[in-house]
């Protein structure tokens, strides 16, 4: 899996196929997993155990994904019964321009080694390329913010990707 | 600047220097910037108009940076006037082993060829690598998350660098 960026550590989950992983881990706050901290990079999460949530930054380069350009437009896993398109940057789907996906996930427990979470999106093996603390002052707007084209669907808990239906051709083998 | 991923636009703003620029969008709500796609990337923002929000992923490397490996601990820009130490996953600062920049950033007018932002954390001429929607029900957890070292702060508003001390050795020049 080839990843341009310097890969921090690893997710594991037990989760080994997109169509079948739950679309967001706010969808499946239950569930845990693992990042496997690489040895060199175990001392900057000193100070992390003091929050409730982080953002796993990840890459989500699938070897199985088909060839480059990515389509600007695509049928979002969420809108697959309507098959209806929305521009890529509107979505929150792993095909992207630049595949990083940005998972909110519970904090269980710290070392230096791993980080226990609740909230599992990610295929087992899913690189992680940061790791940045939720806070709420900097990551939580006031108010009731419009949310587009997702105020108008449903959203059930641990929905997956088959479970929504077919994808289009281009948005079926993306990652999770 | 050097990106080893694919730049899909480039940040305008007011913000020239690092030590001069509000080290985060919240802090800032109210500064207006623009985000100007380029020209293949456009279409991606279909569907966008209708969010209040959204991240900005960007890349915050800065070529007056000291040379790799990027310090593991460092001193975030909050406790400069404490000089405390913290492990560089439990911070936001810019300077990381891959420098993601995420900021909040409210909508006000979006086309193909631009998207106008108000809350600005980014030095003009930042390259943007991603654009995701805020979703409330991905990125708002319920309830009063402990946010760690943030939680005994102060955070003024459109704070600066500059305006919390000096930085150690490692922080001071990497980025907005």
């Amino acid at each position: 899996m080839t990843c341009p960026l310097e890969v921090i550590g690893v997710v594991r989950s037990g989760r080994t196929s997109t169509e079948s992983t739950p679309i967001q881990s706010s969808l499946n706050r239950d569930e845990v997993g693992t990042v496997e901290l690489f040895a060199p990079y175990g001392e900057g999460v000193s100070g992390l155990d003091g929050f409730d949530y982080i953002w796993l930054l990840t890459w989500l380069h699938r070897p199985d994904a088909p060839a480059d350009p990515v389509p600007l437009t695509q049928v979002p896993f969420l809108l697959r019964p309507q098959q209806r398109t929305m521009g890529i940057f509107a979505t929150r789907g792993p095909r992207r321009v630049n595949p990083i996906g940005l998972s909110l996930v519970r904090v269980l427990a710290v070392t230096a080694a791993q980080i226990r979470f609740a909230g599992v999106d990610l295929l087992d093996g899913t690189p992680v390329i940061d790791i940045k603390p939720f806070v709420t002052r900097f990551d939580r707007p006031g108010g009731d913010p419009r949310c587009g084209w997702f105020d108008s669907v449903a959203m059930p808990s641990a929905v997956t990707p088959a479970e929504l239906g077919q994808g289009d051709s281009g948005s079926g083998s993306g990652g999770p």
